[in-house]
């Protein structure tokens, strides 16, 4: 079924819809198994198929395709931010973090198979990011100048000075009062960093110049602080119903966030005025911004 | 102190040794801060500056020595290889692994700190290991495609195919009877398979052919093989004192090893060949292998 040869998969995959071809692409990479060891490839592939809407490899596709680049091999840099994001949410779970039984409706990792395993799972979801930027298959479709700069990027992103970082800090304030400039900062590192690297690397791959690699950056960092914004805000004002969660965790766990230390109002003008910087990055593009617009602006208005 | 240009930094340790290099190196890496998290910062420093040895760095830079290539450039290839082991022993010291307090005669990681940031500070090492391969530093004074194609090499023998693979492996075999093929597949993924991205990784930093890489692979995975049943010997000849940690752990455990398996005499003789099998891989490379070979017969005759 799986294709041997990802420039294969890649043709074949020539009508697909983006959605369709990172799904194919995730089940591909995620079917080069050993023998010995199932049980860490099926623990791998049971978090990666959880049920995620696969923002990130979109928003790879769409800004490849924006800056007029192959978009199916910017899929592959858009499964990789995938893989990083899927062991994040791995370990995030584990008893020593959030210990959280419960993800997406389904049981955390590490309660469906064992800690041990969701750990080792984890660390090898984010090799496996690397290996399937920097693979002699991709390195034969993508520049290797540019897989490498975006490979680097994405580290940077995922690393002490990005994604990890902002878990830290989040840690640090989990249940002691923070400031707007720290929460801030941990929405920049924690979720926005990913979404940077995300939208960056699809410009990266498509050789796009520097002007438009800024206005990425800015976009993702708009939506980033939009998206958790309105987090904030939803955990206060929706019901658990609408949520799918429970709602006023974060004022129980006496945590600080922009809703409590701003109020409701001034955080919504908050969220609408990076949504407005957000539109205004995508400016620096020429081709159609419909799509990457109409996601701000969904992520500005989402009721869960 | 630290420069904040790696290239200024290998021009003034031109005269260095390999290892204050490295050491330099690792150095340089580890004070990229942020503000907010110093913690973890200090945690990653903690464990790679715990009195590791170095040995996969200075393979990385004797490989490209050897095959002809810029060994200042190879040695930041040489120090990702050593996040990536630093990692590996965090998060196999954690509760959920081998639960294991001390390491190299120090309190853990996540006795030192915490669990929850030892578990991030092995993520962030991971991230780290990737990022100094392919920052835009690097890709300045290596060829970018050859920086790839090394990196892309560390994250195969990092992930699930490779370290991890092992480590699972070894888990599922940790308390029952294996057999020697399955102990020799988890000693050439748990152990070999870093060792043997660290010496392919100088090769292809040099930009050596085929041949030679695949010397060198054959090189790595018989010392990496030797030195594993080399330990699983001293197991059980060796003092507890000369060994400097518990003796006999293996075999209390109810754990197969070669030694448990095969006898004394026939891992000895097992070692001996892997070693001979090394020696002759080195054949392959023109220049003077005085080092390499010297460190294989090391390993050989280690009596701790």
């Amino acid at each position: 079924m799986i294709k041997e040869k990802l420039s294969e998969l890649l043709t074949e995959c020539k009508n697909c819809t983006d959605t369709e071809l990172i799904e194919k692409l995730l089940s591909h990479y995620l079917s080069q198994r050993g023998t010995l060891y199932d049980v860490l490839w099926d623990s791998m592939e049971y978090s990666v198929s959880a049920g995620g809407k696969r923002v990130r490899p979109m928003l790879t596709m769409e800004f490849c395709r924006l800056c007029g680049g192959n978009v199916n091999s910017a899929a592959v840099f858009g499964c990789a931010v995938e893989f990083i994001h899927t062991y994040s949410l791995i370990h995030d779970d584990l008893p020593c973090m959030d210990n959280d039984d419960m993800r997406r409706g389904k049981p955390s990792n590490h309660i469906a198979f064992s800690e041990d395993t969701a750990l080792l799972a984890g660390d090898a979801l984010q090799s496996l990011a690397f290996e399937v930027m920097l693979s002699e298959e991709t390195l034969s479709l993508v520049e290797p100048s540019l897989a490498a700069r975006a490979a680097g990027y994405l580290a940077e992103c995922a690393g002490a000075n990005g994604m990890v970082g902002g878990q830290v800090i989040d840690l640090l304030y989990e249940d002691k009062p923070s400031t707007t400039e720290i929460i801030r900062e941990i929405h920049l590192l924690k979720t926005a960093a990913l979404i940077r690297a995300a939208c960056v690397m699809g410009c990266i791959v498509a050789g796009a110049d520097e002007v438009k690699i800024k206005a990425a950056e800015k976009y993702a960092e708009c939506i980033g602080l939009t998206f958790q914004i309105v987090d904030d805000i939803l955990d206060v004002t929706s019901t658990a119903e609408e949520l799918g969660k429970p709602i006023g965790s974060d004022l129980e766990n006496g945590k600080s966030t922009l809703v409590s230390l701003l109020g409701l109002e001034e955080c919504r003008k908050l969220a609408e005025n990076y949504t407005g910087d957000a539109l205004e990055a995508l400016e620096s593009f020429d081709g159609d911004t419909t799509a990457l617009k109409d996601f701000a602006l969904k992520l500005l208005n989402r009721k869960n």
